[in-house]
């Protein structure tokens, strides 16, 4: 072990390779519940590619296990520790070493913060869309490694979507590189989107090159209160079908409405059993919006406040964003979960989860990207409690084995680390996992890129 | 041989088997020039997945090569015939399974001719954006085997974009699902990307869950004359840097506006160095286009004209369908180049291009997706010139050698095939190289799909 550390330090700076057992312990899980983490054996926190290389060059020379990290604001636990690893912090690589507006690209070390780079590349009248509910505090790194989503999906995509190319520090050390800078290119096969999502059990990012887009105008907002959470679904399926694109189309359950009242005494109405919020970023939305209106009423709308200005708007979107921290105040620990399934089958879903919740005897509040069919329910339970916490565990499993019914996948944005992998098995089949079995032992023979999570 | 062809018909129809060598011949080849074609022992034409799964565990056993082919419209070789393969021919498999509206998604069959999917999905007010060049004879499996492109990647992106998941036949036969059909997912590796490009050489697509987009409005054009190419360029980073996002912006360079000319009669002016095209759809594209004539008159354009209706902007954009044709009428033959650069290396890529034109003694034409900087160079020669075709020949690699110099890519949308395999060995390095490598080893470890092709 100490040879280890000392094999570290030749070649990284002492405050770069930590082992206090407090860092360690802090540094040993990422933001999920019901994952366990092992204990580390250090952790490092490089500045440059070469100093990454050297700590695989290390770590493969003895076989120890790498876990990287970013800000571990996961859901999954694909950033916990297994016992003995090198956990590889990348949020001192935090440069942002372009931004070229002509070329609509940035090019960002890992470490970099969401937020941060969102209001870099504004400065330019550009946008990079990826918005993760953690989008102040999470990396970039960590947002390829899970590849994230966010409120902007509906219109705007996933992380992969902004990943044009990669500069990636391979199990042995060596650095491959992926992609392009240029807006199109199809010259072999597409690595950088198989490392996208890969959660770090391919290589180490070390580099991206991400396309940006012109930042569209402030977007511009209605919230619509339904008399049940299907005839609100039943309404995102006609602004769908009527070949709408809101900049977000996002749902909120009864629960979830209740519980943002409780903490925010926003005065949401309680009767309401479902709540949608509508956004257009267009030079004109009123329109759409107005149609958008017609659309909810149709559906059963009981009343639908449309927002006079961008500030308006951002009122409306509070109740939004205080959703999970709300549930989280319900009984103490809160359980997300991330299941996307057709936008068709939305209702279906939501339904489903309620009859969980019932059958298990728990609060289940549903905010859901309704636009992307992408539900977050959410398990609220008391920890200390040690029969709730383990229906909260199996609830959580019954609302994936619902999401597959419907067919749908078990992780719309969050990724599947360790708590999900045993349903990523399921929804998979044997003949993918063997291929994804295969692709890992083509980029990590040895498996010492994150063991254990995944497959 | 024989006994190959006995154990196909086992399982397919009379006439899905083909050995006739004019049929043979026929098929031997897709668009690309200078690539050879081997002999193929027969030429397969399934209807079912079964029939696909046959052939694979057929070809396997025996170890017969299997060339996978769409329409061959490709431009780089990759369904060209190799010595003693099945040509296998995804033609028959052309139904259009679903359009859902809702959900946004088509699965289609591969052998759908794209246009076709185009109009069907057109009728549920839906857009399919992919518009290769070929789009009225490509399938939608050629399509995703090379990672096609079109005008409409400026704003809409590849066909990569909107592949969501894929039934794939495997090189021993077994059926691999991946991807999925809702809006988002991120479970497991993304294999559906690595599948999407890879040119039939990781498997054979036999089913495509493909995302849709709402119907934007019919598009506005608006033509620009330039005195030289070099203030072409200028007002695309101009438009691109300002935060537009035309559906389309195409340029032509003074040989391919003369070529047009001497076709078509079209009467464009003779002394224009380079025509810019672009075009917007949005609801309304006025206030846009005037922002753009601005933006072209203020890099130098010596006139603009804008359409005043649809019907305008189709006549507009006739000279750039008919580009091609028109280069190959001067000599001929003609054989266009693919090379991407970042749209700020724009006024380089063609500065060099009308270098290397002159270096060869030859004519060169270019079309480019200036929007995206992906470059078509065409070089029109007489095949049955020896000196002139060795000439084209080395003068398309030159074109090559400039775009990687200037920081893209050899191919921004037609792919490698037979064409550009030594060219990707040198855009990708040893390392990526070797990767490739690998990963064709996991999906097909005795090589027998589409061998030779791509590296």
């Amino acid at each position: 072990m100490s040879e280890l550390i000392e094999q570290l330090r030749a070649a990284l700076p002492a405050d770069a390779v930590r082992t206090d057992p407090d860092v360690l312990r802090s540094y040993a899980a990422d933001t999920a519940g019901f994952c366990p983490a092992g204990r580390p054996a250090a952790l490092v926190l490089p500045r440059t590619v070469e100093q990454v290389q050297h700590v695989l060059r290390t770590a493969h020379a003895r076989q120890v296990p790498v876990v990287p990290q970013g800000a571990r604001t996961g859901l999954s636990g694909a950033a916990n520790a297994v016992e003995g690893c090198l956990l590889l912090s990348l949020v001192r690589m935090d440069r942002i070493l372009e931004i070229d507006p002509v070329d609509r690209i940035a090019v960002v070390e890992p470490g970099v913060v969401n937020a941060r780079l969102s209001r870099a590349v504004a400065e330019h009248g550009l946008s990079y869309p990826p918005d993760p509910s953690s989008w102040e505090t999470c990396t970039i790194g960590g947002n390829i490694g899970t590849g994230s989503g966010g409120l902007c999906c509906v219109k705007y995509g996933v992380t992969a979507e902004y990943v044009l190319g990669l500069d990636v520090v391979l199990a042995d050390g060596r650095l491959l590189s992926t992609g392009r800078r240029t807006a199109k290119g199809v010259a072999g096969y597409d690595l950088t989107r198989l490392i996208v999502g890969s959660e770090g059990s391919l290589g180490i990012v070390v580099r991206a090159v991400l396309g940006l887009r012109a930042q569209p105008p402030r977007q511009l907002a209605l919230a619509a209160e339904f008399p049940s959470a299907a005839a609100a679904c039943d309404a995102v399926c006609r602004i769908m079908a009527a070949g709408h694109t809101p900049a977000l189309l996002e749902l909120m359950d009864r629960t979830t409405l209740r519980a943002v009242n409780e903490m925010t005494k926003m005065g949401l109405p309680e009767t309401t059993e479902a709540l949608l919020l509508a956004a257009f970023d267009t030079p004109d939305p009123v329109p759409e919006l107005r149609a958008v209106e017609d659309l909810c009423t149709a559906a059963g709308a009981s009343g639908v406040v449309p927002a006079a200005d961008p500030a308006e708007s951002e009122l409306l979107l509070q109740a939004r964003r205080a959703a999970l921290t709300a549930l989280e105040a319900v009984k103490g620990t809160s359980m997300i979960d991330d299941v996307c399934v057709p936008r068709s089958r939305l209702a279906d879903m939501l339904e489903g989860t309620a009859e969980i919740a019932e059958r298990y005897g728990l609060t289940i509040g549903v905010c859901a990207h309704a636009g992307d069919g992408n539900t977050h329910p959410t398990v609220c339970f008391d920890a200390a409690d040690e029969d709730e916490a383990r229906r909260a565990r199996e609830s959580f499993d019954a609302i994936m084995e619902l999401g597959l019914r419907l067919g749908g996948t078990i992780t719309g944005e969050h990724g599947v680390g360790l708590l999900k992998k045993e349903w990523l098995a399921r929804e998979l089949g044997e003949v993918s996992l063997e291929l994804h079995r295969a692709v890992k032992a083509a980029f990590d023979p040895t498996g010492i890129l994150n063991p254990g999570k995944l497959f």
